[in-house]
């Protein structure tokens, strides 16, 4: 029987699960509800573990190990820890949780950012690179950092949280309970809230002038700015200078060979990257200047957070 | 005869020499010009091997290697790369060119601020922590990052430049091109400029008022302030808020454990890191509040700059 890692993802609405060879090749998955049982962490576990099972089964493999990605995921005790997103509150002890199902495998658990720069780091653009970072930007901002072949945990498993650094002590209100975070601004709803911003300020016309706030998604921005929208282009390109100037300062700091940009937002393609690279590059301290390469991940979107997590255990057993 | 490594610490203006043991004690130092030859770099190095070799000598102790704090230090090639505070332009292959007087033993390299870090590891503060930053605040400010043990130096081995992060991008003018970096804020000078802009805002009595710009010195605000002089003490509150919330965004990104200050502005004690640590806890993201202590570097000031160089070739022995 072929040896096959679990790879979780865990995300506010659903927790996915696939079957992940050392290759990084994705043999079968399944999905469940996260809040299918509320605030009842024991009946979720019993239902994750069941599908689990199922999949191992079904696909007759050898399952060696668990790696799951998790909101506010901490490595060094296996916690997730006040995710804002999920119904658990305070420290669920999850890896410890699930281990009871599986007594005999390894169980890793880190946040999902960090897990997408581990699996850039074996299956996808990150492979020969010792010193990088994954900036995810999806409903929030995630970075995971590579730094001399390792992912960077820091003293608490819970480094790499680039959204949170602040583009603006002043700016608009952070989930977090701060103001300015770069989340604020380059998630999928910070790119909403640009759009709406750059509505308040300009007289161009616009089709984003005739959806309502509540219904506006950075895809479909993407999509007017496509199809010549003034406004929707402007957004976009407020975006990457925003992110550009900031991952500036995190090249300062890391000095990575390459940045590669993860989650939905990136499916917007050029007309992000290439704001993004140029602002970057006229940020950057001379000695960093055209060092630097920004692409997109290289991870299938559909499976990354899948892999990243699965990435957890094989980055152990190779 | 001791094992001996000669620490040199390369600044704008001396070149200082240490013997330093395995257990980071300086056993004799000496001092030259940087400047002496002007832009003849085989006369400096002439003169720099002939002061190590008489140390030596007259300490009777044996020779285990060199190690190197230079501006602008890169840890890969050996080289001082387009230091602005240097005689010598463009790439000089300093170990390169030192290995020729010295064929027979390890010579390394690196940024004074990374060899400050270093330092901290093998003989300061650090010794038994595997995540923290050190931050020299002197004529600029430096920084140094130890990630999972060890130094962290990019892929260029020029990581560690938090100095020129931003702070306000629209801000002060620094001397690397661009503007509104935390160097121009914390640094020395840059606390110097803080009292000039805070003179241009109250209508406080100051003996800052009487003292030229171009004489003022942050020592001299910092004994001001010492003396109950309000704009010095609001000086020192603004350049430790400015550095609070900069050490907060490192935080996010490296969640060390200990963040260490070294440099000369340092010695303004508590009147710098009571401000520095309250700014950076309330600015924290909530899941590192808490978790990070401030502390004044370990390292004896006078010879902190030559115990981080020594530490380049003592971190290799241990």
């Amino acid at each position: 029987m072929k040896d096959i890692v679990a790879g979780i993802d865990i995300g506010g609405t659903n927790s996915e699960v696939g079957l992940v060879d050392n290759e990084g090749n994705v043999l079968d998955r399944a999905s469940m509800k996260t809040r299918a049982h509320g605030k009842d962490f024991s009946a979720y576990l019993e239902d994750l573990s069941r599908l689990i099972n199922d999949l191992v089964k079904t696909n007759a493999v050898s399952l060696v190990g668990i790696g799951i990605g998790a909101p506010n995921g901490n490595i060094n005790n296996g916690s997730i820890e006040h995710a804002p997103n999920l119904d658990w509150k305070g420290i669920v002890p999850f890896c410890e949780k699930l281990q009871v199902h599986f007594p005999e495998i390894p169980i890793r658990l880190t946040n999902d950012a960090n897990a997408a720069a581990l699996g850039e780091k074996l299956f996808g653009n990150g492979k020969m690179i010792d010193n990088f970072l994954t900036i995810t930007l999806g409903t929030g901002v995630g970075s995971g950092f590579i730094v001399n072949g390792q992912l960077m945990y820091g003293h608490d498993g819970m480094a790499g949280e680039a959204g949170h650094t602040v583009v603006d002590p002043n700016g608009r209100v952070c989930g977090c309970g701060r103001r300015g975070c770069l989340e604020t601004y380059v998630s999928a709803s910070g790119i909403v809230r640009t759009a709406a911003e750059q509505l308040s300020i300009h007289h161009f016309q616009s089709k984003l002038a005739d959806i309502p706030f509540s219904e506006l998604e950075s895809k479909t921005i993407a999509d007017l700015a496509a199809k010549g929208d003034v406004v929707a282009q402007k957004v976009f390109e407020i975006t990457g200078r925003t992110l550009g100037m900031k991952l500036a300062d995190f090249v300062a700091i890391t000095s990575p060979k390459a940045i590669f940009i993860a989650g939905g937002v990136v499916n917007a393609g050029e007309l992000l990257l290439k704001p993004v690279r140029e602002h970057m590059e006229a940020n950057l301290l001379s000695i960093y200047k055209g060092k630097v390469r920004i692409e997109k991940s290289g991870l299938p979107g559909i499976d990354s957070a899948i892999l990243g997590a699965a990435a957890l255990i094989w980055s152990q057993n190779k």
